[in-house]
This record gives structure tokens, sequence and C-alpha cells, in this order.
């Protein structure tokens, strides 16, 4: 029996983000994609709710700062605490920004002298499409963490909150990129989801592109891109589903690598690398062509569930936006991304999106 | 690509248990197993803990019966009710017990006029070893519960409670199983990890058992038995993953016996069906196959990480009773059952151990 062949090399993973009931997003999503790929993941659950806000009504709890701090000292307690890389995503308080911030260099501090041993992915959840939904001093306290992570993966409307740069074409991105590198150290950065060719790029419109760089030691930025076709579909989670499978893959690219770039601090490859080489954008193309498996598959499945449910919803006694918010919450359900039945396209994706250089 | 082959019968399952972030129990055991046999899985989870009991210090948050109510309350109002099975465990208090047994009654009702779409295994978590770890008003909590399950998983102690039969000899067991059928109306029991030679009977000191019965129409057990070698290793989270397994493997054999009985209230074949013949025979010889291989591997990596850590504790101002329980950390950790790069045995046993008819 064929065992491991499937897997990344072993990764202890500590996971901080939200946890729902029913369907998949935060680490909901992010710890089944890790353990599917071969990953140990340590789950700290920021939220616990029964699902999530794109139903638009949720019931359950928040995790408190202090919660968070004192689940963490319980691992510490117990020296569990063997973590390769920690991926946060939501935290629902500036605080609790803070707390996961201080678990960050916590682990920092105990893998000082053994350079590349511990890795930070910090998915920045602030807001999208132009809108903040988080509270407003979550920023700041954002602005301060994001110095100490490896990797951060804002979308579009994350990295104008964190550069400060209105991005209304393609040199704004570029710039804002840059600019993240610079302000914060960041050395890797992964812009998700763009789409050019509302920047005035010649890209098509039924692309999306995902755009992502290595700093050089002169802080200059290894910029390539990878794009896919977008899909007519408004699924939640993927943002967390991508992040989950760079972490992965990102570990298997830099394995790759040789030893060397793998007791390299945040695992920055040398400048001769050139951007489409990089461990980042491999993981990238690795990542994009899971994930588009996984969404057509979802949205085959989603048109079955919606066939088989049309005409269920006993419209007696509703008022006509009770039947349309009814119907609303139908096509969500049937849109949770079908990660389960799907997994053989997390474990072994066929490479059909590749990165090229971005230069504008 | 074959992608469902090894997947089990599509399923949905609500699983109600305690969630540790590091290491595997309760919950973050039963989700990934039954994730990884193809199950979707919706986890309330009843405890937040740093890690499992087993390790002697714990931190972290209990779910209070109200937030547990709160969260189901969440399914329901957006419809996220369609689960096939419920999967209950360890819960921390009697209210939330209570809590737990009007959410199964809940989904009972919702079921009604479609007889065997929905089916409740209930894992009477109340102690082990002829000890109690809940508290006292848990026991009643758990007697009202139990007449609602279509099947229940006790250990021996469990069993001897429930039954109220202290169980001396293979006949108390027997009795105790039986008394458990017409007394609770439960139609299926497992009774996990069983030493026949200490009651006993002339198996081997190096044999557990399982003893499981699925109750005929006229109120008589049919008891099988499947023995397995045992280790010699404290692992935790073995019961958990024994229940996540059964409700797989259960449905899939309850599938692969025909329509007929899927649509048969609890899933209880003829009475002319023999007990080793019973789904619930073929189902615990796939569980215990594939829990013995996984546990084999656990223990070849304990070894190896027992070796690595060797020697790493360092005893400096430590108290000779520090130093212990530094080690007994050290330990518990190694012992972690090691699930996520052994996924293969779960999803593809070759059974070893068979079900045997038990007649004491």
């Amino acid at each position: 029996m064929a065992l491991t062949k499937e897997n990344v090399p072993e990764t202890k993973v500590l996971a901080i983000a939200s946890h729902v009931c029913y369907g998949f997003v935060g680490n909901t999503m992010a710890t089944f994609v890790m353990q599917s790929l071969g990953c140990e993941v340590a789950a700290i659950n920021t939220v616990h709710f029964s699902n999530h806000t794109g139903y638009c009504q949720v019931k359950g709890t928040k995790t408190s700062a202090e919660d968070i701090r004192n689940l963490y000292e319980g691992l510490t307690q117990s020296y569990l605490t063997d973590f390769d890389v920690l991926l946060s995503g939501y935290a629902p308080s500036a605080a609790a920004v803070e707390a996961v911030g201080d678990i960050a260099q916590d682990l920092q501090r105990r893998a000082e002298g053994k350079p590349g041993s511990f890795f930070w992915a910090l998915d920045p959840v602030m807001g999208d499409l132009g809108r903040l939904y988080v509270a407003e001093d979550v920023v700041p306290a954002y602005k301060k963490a994001v110095r100490h992570a490896d990797l951060i993966l804002p979308n579009q409307f994350e990295t104008e909150t964190l550069s400060g740069i209105k991005i209304a074409n393609t040199t704004d991105l570029a710039n804002a990129i840059t600019s993240i590198h610079k302000t914060y150290g960041v050395p890797h950065i992964i812009v998700t989801s763009v789409q050019l060719s509302s920047l005035g790029s010649s890209t098509p419109s039924g692309l999306m592109t995902v755009i992502g760089s290595t700093v050089r030691s002169d802080g200059t930025p290894r910029l390539f891109r990878v794009d896919i076709p977008a899909l007519e579909c408004n699924f939640n989670g993927t943002g967390d589903m991508f992040a989950a499978l760079t972490v992965a893959r990102l570990r298997e690219a830099i394995f790759a690598a040789g030893p060397s770039l793998r007791n390299t601090k945040s695992w920055v490859s040398p400048d001769d690398v050139a951007p489409t080489d990089l461990p980042l954008a491999k993981s990238t193309e690795k990542v994009l062509s899971s994930m588009h498996s996984v969404l057509l598959k979802t949205m085959e499945s989603r048109e079955a569930e919606l066939a088989t449910t049309a005409n269920t919803i006993d419209a007696t006694g509703l008022t006509e936006e009770q039947l349309q918010f009814r119907e609303h919450l139908r096509r969500t359900k049937a849109a949770e991304v079908r990660v389960i039945r799907n997994v053989d396209f997390l474990r072994k994706p066929t490479v059909v999106f590749k990165a090229q250089q971005w230069a504008e």
C-alpha cells in the first residue's frame, strides 16, 4: 500500500481562525484541506458559529482574546508547540488580532537559532470589495501584526488598506505590493483574485488573476501572475481554501528546492531565482489547479441540489420578502464548497494553470 | 481519476462532542475520521480544550447547554438539518446531555414518515475502569437519553452503569446487554474493549474483545464478538475513533444490504439474519481492522518520537516529581494517535479480524 506519496513533507500547523458547524469556511475549511494533504493541524477556533455569514443569519459565540491566549497557554504548559507553520485567519476583534500576533512572536522566539524552522502565513481578514467588515481598530492591529509575518494573503481591498494605495490600475497594484514588502518587511505576498481587466489591462474579462511576489534582497518584488477562468458563482471559504492549500504546497515546494532554502529565514529564494521559478509561484500553480477542479465539481453538485430542492419551499403565509430570503438560504446552502468528496483534486492536482512573469 | 470508490455512501453527520486543539480525541478525532471516509460532518463542539485530559492538565472552556441549543437553532433557522446520522459523545454536564437528547428528538421528528432516514449513534461517555468521570447527575440524564438512541457504544463500566448489572463473568455481560435492549429499547449495542479473560472466559489474556448485538423482534440479543490483539500502550481517543468509523462503516453495510433495510426503522435486520451476518458485525470487522493498523503505526511513530526526544528535558532545578510529570507529558504526546498519515488504513482496511457468534 503506497501510504504517503500524495502527502506533502511532514508539517505541523497551528491554525487560528473561525469554526462553523455547517459548511466550509475558516478553520473548518482549512483544517480539512491541510489534513487531507498530510499536515497535522492544531486548531484554535476564533468563533464558534452555526454557519458562515453568507447565509445572512448566524448563531453562536466569538472567542475572546483572553480565551485564545488561554488555549495557547494550554499548549505551551504541556510542551505542545512544535509547529512548523502558523496559519492565521479571521480574528473577531483588535484584541484577538493582537493575541494572534503575540502567539506568532512567541513561536518565532522558540524557533530562534533555527532559521526556516517556523513560518507564519497571515491572512489579514479585514474586508472585501471596498468595504471593511471588521471593527475599525482591527486595521491598525493588523498593520502591527503584518510586520512579523512571512507571508500574507490579502485580497485587493486588503492590499489597498495595508499599503494605503488606492488601486485604480495595474501600476498601482504593483506599487502597492512593493510598498507592502518595504513598509512591513513581509517577504512573501499573494494578492488573491484580482480582476485585471477592471484595472485597464488587456486581460480578458472572463479571467481572474492571482498576483504573487517574493522579495529580492534589495527590497524589489519578484512579481508573477497566474490566470484562471472566473466562475459564475459566489462561493464562501475560497480564500481559506487558498491559504490552506498554499501552506501545504509552499512547504512542499520549499522542500523540493533542497535543504538550503528550507534552512533560510522566511524561505526567501536567492536573488537569481526568477519570479516564475519561485516556490511561491510553483505552489500557486498547484493550489489554483486544485481549487478550479473542486469549484467546477461544486458547481455541478450545486446544480443537482438546486434541481432536487426546487419547489420544496412552502410559500403559504410567507411574504414576498420572506420567500426571497428562503430562496437565498437554499441557494447559499447549495453553493457550499464540496471538498469532502473531491479530495483527490486536492491531493493530486493536474497543473493546468501556469505562472507567468508579471511586469506592469 | 477514481474519485469515490473508497468513500462510503453519501452521509451527512451531525457530530456533537469535544474539541481539542492538539491531538486527536472527541470531535477532533471523529470529524477527520468520518470526513476521510467521505462523510459530510457538521461539528458542534461541547468543549474547547487545548489538549485531552490524558496530559493531566488542560486549558480551555466548556460549552454551556444553552450554547449547544443555540448553535442547533442556528442550523434549524437556516434549514441546515438534512442529517442522516447524529453521532454524540462527551457532553460536559447533565444539562448538555439533555440538550443533545432534545436535538436528537427534534431530528427524529423531522424524519418521521421516512423510516431509516435518520439514525442516532450515542456514545454514553460517563466513565471507565470502575470510575465515573462525569458529575453524578449525568447518569440519569443518559438513562433518559439512551431510550431514543438507535445504537449505543458503552465500555464495560458504562454497560454496568446503564444496566445496573455488575459484570463479574461473561454471563453477566450477556445479561447486561439483554437488559439494555429491553429496558431502554436500544436496537444496537456495541460494548467496546472487554477483556474476556478477566471474566473467566478461556480467551487468551493477550486479546481484547468487542461484543455487539442487534436485537431480534422478540427482544432477544443477537450477540457476536470480534477479538483483536491487545496493544501495550495507553492511547486516548480510540473510543471516538471506533464510534466514528462505526458510523461510516455501518452506513456502508446497511446500503450493501439493499434498500429494504435502509428504509427500516433503526436499520434492524430481519430475524433470520444470523449474528455474524449483521451489518453491525460486518462494520465492526472493518472498523477494528482499520484501528489495529493505525494503532500499530502509531506505536512505531511513538517509539521514533520517544527516541528523538530522549534526554531533551532540562532537569535543572526540577524536583523528582516535576521531572516525572515532564516525562509523562512527553510520553502522552508521543502516543497521540497518528490518523493523518495513516488515512489509507482508514479508507482501505484489509479485514483480518472476523466476527464470531458469541453465546455464553
